[in-house]
C-alpha cells in the first residue's frame, strides 16, 4: 500500500520549532512563534548578521516541466536533508504554496513521500497568513483606484487603461473576465476587469525581491495602476495607497521557519508566479539562509531556461545573491515524454524514446555551463520503472559534457536516498564559477529579449507583434529600459509553442505584449496568452479533502 | 495634546501572553501561540473543562446608534478591567475587527483611549488570520458553484438563483453588482453576480455558532447556495464543499487571545455582521470565558434593539448561554441627537434636547428589564462637555425604572473610570434573572416576526411584500418554520426608517425579503436594502496608515 503524503507525514514526530530554530543559531528574540511548529524569524535579523560569512547557495532546477513531473521540490527537499545528514549545517528556502493548486488538480506543493517540509496541512492550507496579507494590499490598491474615480477622479485615470486586477487566492475562471460597477451611481463605475490569482500580483514579486520594510514600501508606491487620460502612468504613491499596504505586510515580510521530515531547518517565504513573475522565494529568505547555514538548497520555478534564468538575471542582479551550484533534475518519465512518448505509454522501457528526449537536458546543461557560467549535477529523481539501460543513455549523454549524473531516491528513503547528490553538491561548489548574466544592464530592451531567446532558448531571433513595438516605444520612454526581463513564455517548450518539446530548433520568439512592473522592477515579455487565474478540474481536489472532530485533515496530496 | 489611540496603546508595555494565559488558568498545551503577544486556546478544552462552573455573563449593549458615537466596545474594555481591578477574575469576549472600517472611515475597532485591547495594530490589520480563512472558504464554495456550472451542471443549477456569493474583506463598492464568466466558453459561465465583504458571510455566522468542529462542517454542508431549475435547494453538501471548507477553518475555529492594556485577558473571535447575520463573537470564545473566570464580559452589535434580542434570540438560544446582567451604554451626545440636535451643534449644553432623547434610551431599558427579562444599569460614556444638568435628566428618567445610572470614565482613566460600574455589575448579577425569549421556536415565522416588531420595536405590528410572502411560504414548505429570526434593520431607529430617532409610535415594520441561512440556523428578515459591501470615503483612512523601517504603525486610530 502505498502511503500518501499527508500519511507519511502524520507518521513522524516534528521537533519543537524553538529547538529547530535554536539548533540553527536563531537569536530567541527574532523568532515569533506561530504554534508549535511555525515561526517567523524577523527580517532584521539580516542587517544584525551582516558581518557573518554567507554560505553556499544551491540552486536546484529542471528540464522543462512534462505532465510527468520532475519532483523538484521532492529533490531540494531530499538534497538539503541529505546535506544534513553527511554532517554539512544546511537549510533550504522555498516558495509558499497558493491554495489554488490545492484545490485544483495538484494537491499540496511542499514535497512528497519522505522529502516534505512539515507540518505540510499546514503549509499547504493557511501557514502564517502571508498570502492574505498578499491580497489585502493588493485588493486595498483595486478599492483605492475605483474609489477615487468613484469620488470625482481627479487623477484623470482612464478606466479603459487600468492594468492592476483584483486577487483571490483560489482557481476561480468566472472571476477572469468581469465587467464591475453596475447598478447605479452608488455602486461605482461600470468598467470591464478582471481577477488574478493571488501569486499572480505584483505585490507578490515586490514582497519577494524587497531587501527590508523601507525598500518594500518604496517599491509598493512605484506600482503603476495603469494610465491617465494624458497617456501617464498613474502610481499607487498618487493614490496615497503605499504606506497602508505595506502596514497590511507588516508581518509577510518576516521568513517563515518550519522544518523537513528530518527537522532540517526550512524557510517557506513568499511563492511568485514563474511566468508574469520571477517564481523564486524571497530574497530575504534566501539571505537569511545563507547567514544561518553552510549551504542553503533553493529552487527556481520550471524549468532552468525559465526559473534558473528569472533567478540569475532578476533574482540575482537585484540582491547580489550568487549560486556556487546548479542541479538539474530529471526523470526518465519526462525525457520519454520529451522523446515522443504518451503519458499512458511510460510504463514499458524505452531507451530510444529516452535518447530523442536527451537534448533537452543536453541544451539546459549547456545553458547552466556555457551561458549562465556555473557548476551543474544533474539529478534523476528515481521511478520504480526506469530500467538500467534508460539510465545508461542518461549516464552517455551527460558524460560527453562531463557532467555527473547522480540517482536521487528521496522520495522513498528521504535524506538517505541523497547522499551521493549531496556529496557532488558539495564538491561542486567548491569548483571555478564564472558566473554571468545572460544580459547586460545596459542592452536595450530588445537585445535583452534578444540575448535570453537566443542564448537560453536556442531561437534564431525574436519578433515583435505591432503592439509589442509601440509598448516597447513607450516604455523606453517612461525610462525603464534599464529594467530586467521577465519572460511569461510557456513552461513545456524551449520555443513559445507547448508542443514542441525536446530541444527544438530554427523557431523564433514571437513577444506579443510588454509590460513594466515598476515596483518589482522588471519588464514582463508575454509569448502569447497566459494565464493569471487557473481553473477547476471537472473533479477538484477539494472534494477529497476532509477533516474530522479533532482536527485531523485527510485527502492532502 | 490628544494621543491617538495606538500612540496610547504603544506606550503601554503588554504581558507575554503565555504568562496571561497562565493566570487565566489555560492548560498550557492547549494554548497556540502567535509570537508574543497573540495566541489561540484550543477549542477542545470546553469539552474537557465541562464540569467546570460557569462565571457570570454580562452583556454590554447600548441605545440606538446616533454619528456621535457611543463607545460600547470603550465602555466594555473599561468595564472588564475595572472587575479585574476590583478583584475579580474576568475575561473580555469581543468580536474580531474587520478591516473594512479599518481603511475606511472608521478606523480600528478594539475599543479606545485607556480602554483598549492591545496589540491594537495586530488586532485591527491582520491577527491570527480567521477572516482570511472564511474568505477562503466562501470563495472556496463560490468557485465550486461555478466550476460544477462550467463542467456541465449535474446538478442543474439555476444560475440566476444562485444565492452565495464571493467576499472580500475590504469596502469595495466596484464589486457589489458584476457580470462574471465573461468572454467565451473556457472562462466560465455569464451571470449577475456580486461580492459582500467577508464579514458578511454566513461562513463567518456559521464559525461564530459553532460548537465544535463536527458542528461547523454539518452547518457549512447544510448551507443553500441556490437553487435548481426544479426550484429546490442546492447546498453546500451537493457541491462536497463541507470538508474542504472545514479543513480550511482548522485554525479559525480556536478562540484568540489577547489582553486589554491592563492584562485583562480578552477572547477576540469573529466578527459576523449585526444586520443579515447576528453580530456577536463566538459561542466558543464566549463559553470558554465563562469557564475561566467569574465575571465573563461580552457584546452585541449595534443598539439593545438588534444586538441584544440577536443574541438572546439566536445566540442564547442556540447554545444555552443565559445573560446575568445587562450594561446600557449612552452618551449625552447620542442622547441630544435623539432629542432632535444636529452633529455640529452637541458642544452646546442642552438638556430639553437631553430629554427628548431619552424615550429612546427608555424604550431600551423597557425591553432589556420587560422583554428580555434581565436586571440592567446604565453607563453613561463620558464626554468633556457633558453637564451636570443634562446628567441629571438621565438620572431622573431612569430612577423611575429603577435603573441606577453609572458614569464610566473608562476612555481617560481605563479601569479605574469604571470602578462604580463594575461594583454595581457585579451587584446586578445577583439579582433575579427572568430570563426570557421573545418568542418561542414553534411560533410561526409571521408570529415570530410580529412579536419582535411589537415586543421590541414597538411597532403597530408588521406587514410583508408580496414577494416576501412568497418567501414566507416557500421557507415553511422547505421546513425552516422553527428557525429563529433574524433581523436586517437599520441600527439608527426602532423604526426601519433611519431618520425616525427617539422612540417612535405608531410605526410598521415593511418586510421586504425573507432568505434562510440555513448553516447558520437562522431566517433573515431584511427590511428594506441592506448593505452588504460597504464603499469608502472620499478620503479613506487607509491614507493616514503608514509604517517605518523598523515596523512600527503610525495612523490606526
Amino acid at each position: 500500500m502505498v502511503l500518501s503524503d499527508i500519511e507519511i507525514a502524520n507518521a513522524v514526530p516534528m521537533e519543537k520549532i524553538d529547538r529547530v530554530a535554536q539548533r540553527l543559531g536563531v537569536d530567541k528574540n527574532a523568532l515569533s512563534l506561530y504554534g508549535s511548529y511555525k515561526a517567523k524569524i524577523d527580517a532584521g535579523q539580516l542587517e544584525k548578521l551582516k558581518d557573518q560569512t554567507d554560505g553556499k547557495l544551491i540552486l536546484v532546477t529542471a528540464i522543462s516541466p512534462t505532465p510527468a513531473g520532475e519532483g523538484k521540490t521532492t529533490t531540494s527537499v531530499g538534497l538539503v536533508d541529505a546535506l544534513a545528514a553527511i554532517g554539512k549545517k544546511a537549510v533550504i528556502a522555498l516558495r509558499e504554496p497558493s491554495l489554488g493548486p490545492v484545490f485544483g488538480i495538484k494537491g499540496g506543493a511542499a514535497g512528497g513521500g519522505h522529502a516534505q517540509v512539515v507540518p505540510m496541512e499546514d503549509i499547504n492550507l493557511h501557514f502564517t497568513g502571508d498570502f492574505h496579507a498578499i491580497g489585502v494590499a493588493n485588493n486595498l490598491l483595486a478599492a483605492l483606484i475605483d474609489n477615487h474615480i468613484h469620488h470625482g477622479n481627479a487623477l484623470g485615470i482612464d478606466a479603459r487603461r487600468i492594468t492592476w486586477k483584483r486577487v483571490v487566492d483560489m482557481n476561480d475562471r468566472q472571476l477572469r473576465h468581469i465587467v464591475d460597477g453596475l447598478q447605479g451611481k452608488v455602486n461605482g463605475v461600470p468598467r470591464e476587469d478582471g481577477f488574478d490569482i493571488t501569486v499572480a500580483s505584483e505585490v507578490m514579486a515586490i514582497l519577494c525581491l524587497s531587501e527590508n520594510m523601507t525598500d518594500l514600501k518604496n517599491r509598493l508606491n512605484q506600482i503603476i495602476i495603469g494610465y491617465n487620460y494624458a497617456g501617464q502612468p498613474v502610481t499607487a504613491q498618487d493614490l496615497k495607497a503605499g504606506g497602508a499596504m505595506a502596514a497590511v505586510l507588516k508581518d509577510a515580510i518576516h521568513p517563515n521557519l518550519v522544518q523537513t521530515l528530518e527537522h532540517t531547518p526550512a524557510l517557506i517565504h513568499g511563492g511568485p508566479f514563474a511566468n508574469i513573475a520571477h517564481g523564486c522565494n524571497s530574497v530575504l529568505a534566501t539571505k537569511l539562509a545563507l547567514k544561518y547555514a553552510d549551504y542553503a538548497v533553493t529552487e527556481a520555478g520550471f524549468g532552468a531556461d525559465l526559473g534558473a534564468e528569472k533567478f540569475i538575471d532578476i533574482k540575482c542582479r537585484m540582491s547580489g545573491l550568487r549560486p556556487a551550484a546548479v542541479v538539474l533534475v530529471a526523470t526518465i518519465r519526462a525525457l520519454k515524454m520529451h522523446g515522443g512518448v504518451a503519458k499512458s505509454d511510460l510504463a514499458a522501457e524505452n531507451v530510444q524514446a529516452v535518447a530523442d528526449g536527451l537534448p533537452n537536458l543536453d541544451k539546459h546543461l549547456e545553458n547552466i555551463q556555457d551561458v549562465y557560467g556555473l557548476p551543474a549535477v544533474v539529478a534523476i529523481n528515481k521511478f520504480p520503472l526506469d530500467t538500467e539501460a534508460e539510465l545508461q543513455a542518461v549516464y552517455d549523454a551527460c558524460q560527453k559534457r562531463g557532467v555527473d549524473v547522480v540517482i536521487s531516491d528521496v522520495w522513498a528513503k528521504g535524506g538517505e536516498g541523497g547522499r551521493e547528490l549531496a556529496e557532488k553538491v558539495v564538491q561542486l561548489a567548491e569548483e571555478d564559477n564564472h558566473f554571468q548574466f545572460v544580459y547586460n544592464e545596459e542592452d536595450s530592451i530588445e537585445e535583452k529579449l534578444r540575448k535570453i531567446a537566443t542564448k537560453v532558448y536556442g531561437a534564431k531571433g525574436i519578433s515583435l507583434t505591432p503592439a509589442a513595438k509601440k509598448e516597447l516605444k513607450e516604455l523606453e520612454e517612461l525610462g525603464f529600459t534599464q529594467y530586467p526581463i521577465c519572460m511569461a513564455k510557456t513552461q513545456y517548450s524551449f520555443s513559445d509553442d507547448p508542443k514542441k518539446l525536446g530541444a527544438p530548433k530554427d523557431f523564433t520568439i514571437k513577444i506579443s505584449k510588454l509590460k513594466v512592473s515598476a515596483g518589482a522592477g522588471f519588464i514582463v515579455a508575454l509569448t502569447g496568452a497566459i494565464m493569471t487565474m487557473p481553473g477547476l478540474p471537472k473533479v477538484p481536489a477539494s472534494e477529497k479533502i476532509d477533516i474530522d472532530q479533532d482536527g485531523q485533515i485527510t485527502g492532502l496530496f
